[in-house]
């Protein structure tokens, strides 16, 4: 149908339900393009694959109207009983009337509930900031020729005393006087001039952090001298689009430079548009952003810079270089004053970046004084652990998107409808649950994965390898066979679908916390301690702050310690960056603390290969978590 | 014509005459656009209007083959004999066959004799640069898992005791290291790397000079660490097509944001385009080049960067600022490394910009310990005053382009076939004459028109307020009855017509060298100083080397003083371009130069007016040169 050209400048409207959303389209238009520009309740029309037919996500039920014939795509993938009850792919379906459709919550993409903290750390900003008041500003006329930027210095030195000051190209094209006005407040950063505004006009520096992680972008809007967020929003990172974890993205980067640069472009597209959203809201210009700060791993990073990836990619996996680099917005694509400087800061080596030493610093794991593991839970899991003396060693292992709810056949991220925590009772006859906005349940979120995995383990219906017992009431056969575990009905539901857990997810979720698991083992085994000298375990990260540590630890990912001793800080990284772009006194100690980090390569240790293969088990009913923990050797 | 697609794919041959250039075209392509692209001699069509048929320059006629039919706008423009003689517009012409068409030189664009000189001042480099040769490079590997910028950093410090230095992007990006090599050139800029390469590679550190004036740009790339300059390039100012001076141009910008952004897109357009030459030419990348140094007058200045206009183009004419700028080479669209720093060097004040102050410190006035006259000729004329106490006071004046040939019947740039000097003998019945390069005359460079003024004041045939004298056998009517003095008749021209110089050229000149000695005049009464007290007279500008004193003198443009004590220094502007990039030392001085050099603004005076006025007329014969500096008032 899409060659088809039916509209000859007809207009009919679309009745989105249960929303309650109209609008007015051509005739021929699909309901899902239709629905671009609408905001359904904040939510859209799920759509990943951008409308191609080969997600399936975007099933909505014609109510009223008349659409176009069913397409081949929409005749291969829905069953018979979809089709007759009205079923649809939005993106395939074209209206020709005026018609009311509903769009099933499963299809709506929720506004993404990124764990995102303030800055929340103690520490003081120093950002070298003045603003001096001046009076006696002239046009300039033939008794007073003076240039602006002379009436300004000798009036600065006049009052002030305050002489030998610069003023970039920003300040001079973005001058806000207006002719009449005498009075003005000069703001200084270090001996730069950097704003020259009138009174009314409450200037405050604006600086941007931004955590530029494999799955998810988080940026946050700082006023540089008083170090306050002013807001922040995040999104998936659009080279998502190239591969979901970063060994594939980095894969495709260096297949042909344009691959390379549109890696590139990607992130910094992506985060132009949030920066682009979080002024706009905040009634400030992208142009007032002189600062920034990138926290990333070195994948992340090495893509966003255009560095070379030739080492990066292949086993040993190691950076260009390490060291912090300051470059000009532009270098990368950012759209912030045309001079703002972005400081990306430094690595720890192979894929450890900066977002890692981050976290150290905002968790201030390395000044404890007490033996500490941290672990920042993504996409690429990196964990560190701190001796009573300071010293630091960390890993990086792949855990993948999982816990994101990628990979997972109901899964999904944190957001309204999904399932975050479960309770089996009755020997798993019955399951308890929450949602996330207390709605019907829609799929399943990362926590309520490994609440629910934890649970099915607790009551005997995965075996240690993981397979779900067939003999359980609520365990049956799904599409192509594959076992699935029923946690609510279609009728409790709130998406027309059964709620379930498949064989494959499980499997998933095994690779994962095995990941995590033999990750931990292994650097604490190389560091020479053993999980009972452990004081404290920082749980950072987004998914980390949702986590259930009970669970964690049931299924064997986490440690087996007192709960007590665990600590969820959310976006530690996030905090880090921030913390780094209002105080050079915490760039020095982040400097300083990235030099001192050991990294320690896991990916070739044959070691960490035995351990994760173990790590795939899950614990034996009464007998703890699993012996990996238990047995942890401290002998390298 | 323009709509009618004639081109089945059939091709054609177009030779052009005299040059001997053949070229395959479309059928149905004009004859100046088959031209683009083929050097013909290293001229091309001239078609300022860029071939709409509006500028009448781009005259060929055709020898044998078929062309289109002439043209509305060759019929309305052309002569019936030039069309009876088959002369056509290149722009107009299409062709039907392959024909042979000739090219008169009055429709070459030569390629233009840009007065350059080297860096000729006496001065030293001192640019903190420094080149390390290192071994033992690795490819890294499990053993050995070290960045390249590890591996750098301590063979460095174990080899040489150097530490401390960072790298920046552009360096990272383009390291040319093949995996294999375990040699390395290091090259550090101060404490920054800004380069590494295999020994193979002659790395020379490479900046740019830019002399950005009103009608023309000159750049020169300049080799930082020794201060050779490799090659320079000379080119108009594009921005030209929206006004030939800068008030125009300024008036432009002020109009629309857009158009101010054009001013700026055009003027770094064009340096680009000439740096990607000479790069090229030189067998260089233009991402090699990290330093830059632009020189220019305040309005050049203002538009390249972007600033507001609104006080500098009306009078008192005061610029934003007139200190020192280093931007970013993106922030102002030039091509360089990304984060290439352009260091915009300071002004004076109104239009009194960079480019006088590297006149003053190339030709060393300020230092001179005499009373020096300075004089920088273009289509903005700035005037120095430096005293015996070191001193300086400058002023600027619209002489406007005159003396580039615009504004000129059979004006002309100083190219091959333009008139440069002229005798006239026997009372102005015979004029003897000199063309650039030999070729037979095609029309009148500045000089040429200069030299040739003064003879026709010396021989009584203009009269003192400029008017040609028709009872001359060599004066008579030209076109629109205006009158005109025949220098060459078409027999001994190279272009089929005659060359002559008419009344309203005469009064253009007569406009330009008022300006610059009623601008004289002013500078030297506010100074106190008579014409008596000048030591030495500094004539600055790529046509003020091409001049005749003598002539300039006999006009009254320049002072009579004696010849000796003239000093002709071509583009001095430019080679103090080159002295700042490549001399910290320079840069000090030339900072404190701008702020030490009062600021005389003429506009708005009503003595330069009146000076101005009766600096229009010329010497009378016998008087030796007009009373303007002869009575040269001390007095204010």
């Amino acid at each position: 149908m899409s060659g088809l050209k039916l509209n000859n400048g007809l207009k009919v409207i679309i009745d989105y339900q249960p929303v309650g959303k109209r609008v007015q389209t051509d005739i021929g238009q699909t309901v899902l393009a239709a629905a671009h520009g609408i905001e359904l309740f904040e939510h859209n029309i799920n759509a990943p694959c951008g409308g191609k037919g080969l997600c399936l996500r975007c099933l909505i039920r014609l109510i009223d109207g008349q659409l176009s014939l069913p397409s081949a795509v929409e005749i291969q993938n829905l069953t018979k009983e979809q089709l007759d009850q009205n079923y649809r792919l939005a993106c395939q379906a074209r209206v020709f009337s005026s018609s009311k459709v509903e769009i099933p919550a499963s299809s709506l993409v929720g506004r993404q509930q990124l764990k995102i903290d303030g800055c929340v750390s103690h520490f003081e900003t120093d950002y070298p900031y003045k603003q001096y008041v001046i009076n006696g500003l002239r046009k300039p006329d033939l008794d007073y020729p003076y240039s602006l930027w002379q009436q300004v210095d000798s009036l600065l030195a006049g009052k002030y005393g305050v002489t030998d000051l610069t003023a970039g190209i920003d300040v001079l094209r973005h001058v806000k006087l207006t002719e009449n006005e005498g009075h003005a407040v000069v703001a200084v950063y270090g001996n730069e001039i950097v704003d020259i505004s009138p009174p009314a006009v409450a200037y405050r520096p604006l600086g941007l952090a931004i955590d530029l992680g494999t799955t998810k972008i988080a940026i946050f809007l700082v006023e540089l001298d008083t170090g306050v967020v002013l807001a922040s929003a995040g999104m998936l990172n659009p080279q998502i689009a190239y591969g979901e974890d970063l060994m594939s993205r980095l894969a495709f980067a260096l297949d042909t430079e344009d691959n390379a640069r549109r890696m590139a472009v990607l992130a910094a597209d992506g985060i132009n548009q949030l920066v682009k959203r979080l002024t706009f809201e905040q009634g400030r210009q992208v142009t007032e952003i002189s600062q920034a700060v990138i926290v990333a791993n070195s994948a992340m990073h090495h893509l966003l810079l255009g560095l070379p990836l030739n080492h990066l990619a292949l086993s040993p996996y190691v950076p260009v270089t390490m060291a912090p680099i300051t470059v000009t917005a532009q270098t990368i694509g950012l759209h912030l004053q045309s001079e703002a400087k972005v400081y990306m800061m430094g690595l720890v080596g192979g894929f450890v970046g900066s977002d890692h030493v981050a976290m150290i610093q905002a968790s201030g794991i390395d000044e404890a004084q007490t033996m500490v593991l941290g672990i920042d839970i993504g996409t690429n899991t990196e964990i560190a652990v701190a001796g009573r003396d300071g010293r630091v060693s960390s890993c990086s292992c792949a855990s993948g998107p999982a816990f994101e709810g990628a990979h997972i056949y109901q899964g999904m991220r944190a957001v309204d409808g999904a399932i975050s925590q479960v309770n089996l009772i009755n020997c798993g006859m019955k399951a308890e649950y929450q949602t996330i906005g207390g709605y019907k349940p829609i799929g399943l979120c990362g926590s309520g994965i490994i609440d629910l995995i934890a649970e099915l383990n607790k009551n005997g219906i995965i075996s240690v390898n993981g397979r779900l017992d067939l003999a359980h009431p609520r365990v049956r056969n799904g599409p192509g066979m594959v076992p699935e575990f029923l946690i609510a009905a279609q009728a409790e539901s709130g998406c027309d679908t059964d709620i379930v857990i498949t064989q494959n997810d499980i499997v998933e979720i095994q690779l994962a916390k095995a990941a995590i698991a033999a990750g931990i083992k292994r650097l604490m085994a190389i560091s020479g301690i053993t999980v009972q000298d452990v004081d404290k375990v920082i749980i950072a990260g987004a998914f980390g702050s949702f986590l259930k540590i009970q669970s964690a630890i049931a299924i064997g990912m986490l440690p087996e310690l007192p709960l007590e001793r665990f600590v969820q800080v959310g976006n530690a990284a996030g905090v880090g960056a921030c913390m780094n772009l209002v105080s050079m006194r915490e760039r020095q100690r982040n400097e300083a603390l990235a030099k001192k980090i050991a990294h320690i390569e896991l990916a070739v240790s044959p070691e960490f290969k035995r351990d994760f293969a173990k790590a795939l088990k899950f614990p034996k009913l009464g007998q703890g978590t699993d012996s990996t923990y238990i047995s942890a050797n401290p002998v390298l």
